[in-house]
């Protein structure tokens, strides 16, 4: 019954309906979907939910799916093993494969050679449009399912060109296969960062690309369905990372869920407390002073407001390389400026506010000048942290925002209290 | 000089170049350039930037880009102009491509029409595969420059099957091409929000697909690197929407800066004003313990942090649709009992600690509860804002944290501070 409901969805459209379920469901449909429980849907799986299936699956199934697996995905699925099961598997499976599965995972986490499959179709230079054809029409030669060109390679097997597919099939036969290829296409060192291979495919709208190992020998090609994975990836992380939020827990349970976000939120108390003692180093103002206390959150308010946006910004602007060493000291002088420039408008127009709500022209003027102190920092700040972080080799979306928020509360709480304690008092 | 520099770059890494350049500058290199300034880098260029150069260029420059772009990218040209200038460069160009051109400047913005070449291979399902290659290979025909399938269509021109050049390439001559196509492609009607199409590609891992008006005749396709560029515009538009920022002004200048968020910030003036209100309601309360002040703060600032973390995570999964009304429910009750449990930790944590540092038990009490109370809220409000959101039928990510942090800051206080006033007086 079950099964023949499943039938007509594809691969994707199931592991979606398992990402849906709560983890005794998800156990139960396996158990009932059967076969149709295959590698196709476990590679369409979100990774948070692969480490629950994996729990479920006896060794043999395991080896079957990494078999029916392109090698990419294979790896994929290996990598989320860990070593016990990795090892047992890996004895499970053709020593061939084992020796070839066991060089790539070799690679670092997040590389171009953990992300190519070792599926290639590639020509020597110096055949002919239709000695081509005629190799491709060879049943015997296995060919991947999708590829949408050919890499020529020279004798010691380095990419010296690639032809389109859709010009090989406009070529006369008897023409050179070089004289149709085309050269300048990029080639990726298989330690290359996932995110720079996929900077590549956007910046130069590539569909695939050769990935060599170090004497420039080709080893495996990356496509770019994988690469609209690692964009999104990419950039999932960069969201979460900005609130706050270690990885997506979305199909965690509550216990894990409550894990992940505690330690952040540990930090923020920390900073949150520190912040507080700030406010305490003047009690005394804020004893004499009511007014302090009510107005304060709203400096601080805007200044982590303002230094949001340019963080925002910065950060998306190294994830995309277009914040570089070049332009970098005129992005933070703009950013300082109009952190200038938006902070005199709010000054004026809070400073009126805390005149007419206290009826007191001083406080008003203690606001106002708290206010440009705070949104300054913020564009330095806001700036200067991600760009720190990122020459320092960290992610710049990690920590930035929590770093920036300390900043921007102990300068608001402390040059407008300090100012209040020294002008009203 | 300059030509010459410039001459071995790639079009995408020019219109960096050019990007990375004050405008002033840039006005002068790209008269500098002279025809190396040309449809390719155009397209190219960051659409903060074109609106400035377009500027810059006269109809006669205009008309000959059009000309030499893709379909699609000729449509992104004119969808920048103003009425005006749409007008005359329309007029500029060939009758047959004008007709065209306004006809898909018809569709909706940002939806599948705008986004599709009308450049397409079709086959009827009649031919064989020998037919297609000779009618491939015959020099008269126009085909576009990359393309991985033909779409094979009936009579009345309604796309019924792709086939993969691979496919085709290994398949003896005199096969039927309905034999070697395949049925279950996914068509992108012409209305499609180009969001929903990207979707599909993800989902399904495509390179192309075809595009259907109304009728459902064939008017255009998507290919994948105009989608990873979709990818790319709806990933920066939900972080910078999160990020309080109205659209990216990493090119623009201070005043455009400064203008483009500054409406955001008054914004979140106000609502910090509505926060500060709430602290007014308890002056006597403030007046009396000033610890009250100095505590504050963090109760508003966790409850602001663990909202924004299910704020970031339920975004997210509203953007690539494994937030559905099918688990909303779950996700809700999850994130308050995470909310929850956070705040029962913190709550704790943060009581010991005012207990120890006023040495006064009760006040401890106090936080702790408002700690627990402005958690639970935070839950509430991190999912239900989003939801309720895309319900209205409203991006999730846009206002979403101005709601949330003016909910967190008034329970905060309110909870706190009212607690507090009940309790302690
Ligand atoms: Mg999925
Ligand atoms: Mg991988
Ligand atoms: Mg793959
Ligand atoms: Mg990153
Ligand atoms: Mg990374
Ligand atoms: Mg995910
Ligand atoms: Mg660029
Ligand atoms: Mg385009
Ligand atoms: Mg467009
Ligand atoms: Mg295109
Ligand atoms: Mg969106
Ligand atoms: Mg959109
Ligand atoms: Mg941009």
């Amino acid at each position: 019954y079950f099964q023949a409901l499943l039938e007509p969805l594809h691969a994707a459209d199931i592991a979606d309906l398992l990402e849906q379920l709560s983890g005794g469901e998800r156990e139960q449909l396996i158990e009932l979907m059967g076969d149709l429980f295959d590698a196709e849907v476990y590679s369409h799986l979100d990774y948070t939910v692969r480490e629950d299936v994996v729990e479920d699956l006896d060794t043999e199934k395991m080896a079957e799916i990494v078999n029916d697996l392109a090698s990419d995905d294979a790896i994929d699925f290996l990598e989320d093993l860990d070593e016990e099961e990795q090892r047992e598997l890996l004895d499970a499976i053709p020593a061939e494969d084992r020796a070839f599965y066991e060089k790539h995972l070799s690679y670092p986490d997040e590389s171009a050679g953990r992300l190519m499959q070792r599926e290639v179709v590639t020509v020597p230079s110096f055949w002919t449009v239709g000695q081509t054809i005629d190799h491709m029409r060879d049943k015997k030669i296995e060919l991947p399912d999708d590829f949408y060109n050919l890499i020529i390679v020279d004798p010691s097997h380095h990419p010296v060109g690639m032809v389109k597919l859709s010009k090989l099939l406009r070529t006369k036969r008897p023409t050179p296969i070089a004289n149709i290829m085309w050269e300048d296409m990029k080639i990726i060192p298989v330690n290359m960062d996932q995110e720079d291979a996929a900077y590549l495919f956007r910046q130069y709208g590539l569909v695939e690309a050769p990935v060599v190992e170090e004497g420039g020998r080709l080893v495996g090609v990356i496509t770019v369905d994988d690469i609209v994975e690692v964009l999104d990836e990419e950039h999932e992380e960069d969201i979460l990372k900005l609130g706050g939020v270690k990885e997506d827990d979305l199909y965690s349970d509550v216990v894990e869920t409550t894990r992940l976000r505690f330690s952040w939120l540990l930090v923020n108390l920390g900073t949150a407390i520190a912040a507080s003692l700030v406010i305490g180093l003047f009690e005394t103002a804020l004893e004499k002073v009511v007014a302090l206390a009510i107005l304060m959150p709203i400096v601080a308010s805007m200044g982590g407001n303002a230094g949001t946006q340019t963080l925002t910004v910065a950060v998306r602007a190294l994830a995309t390389n277009e914040l570089t060493t070049s332009n970098a000291f005129r992005i933070v002088g703009k950013e300082v400026l109009v952190g200038g420039i938006n902070g005199i408008l709010f000054a004026i127009l809070m400073g009126l506010v805390s005149w007419a709500w206290f009826q007191d022209p001083a406080l008003g003027g203690v606001i106002a000048c708290a206010m440009v102190v705070n949104m300054l920092a913020a564009g330095l700040a806001g700036t200067l942290i991600p760009l720190g972080l990122e020459k320092l080799g960290k992610d710049p979306a990690i920590a930035s925002t929590v770093f920036l928020t300390t900043i921007t509360d102990v300068v608001g709480f402390f040059s407008f209290l300090g100012l209040a304690a020294w002008v009203l008092l």
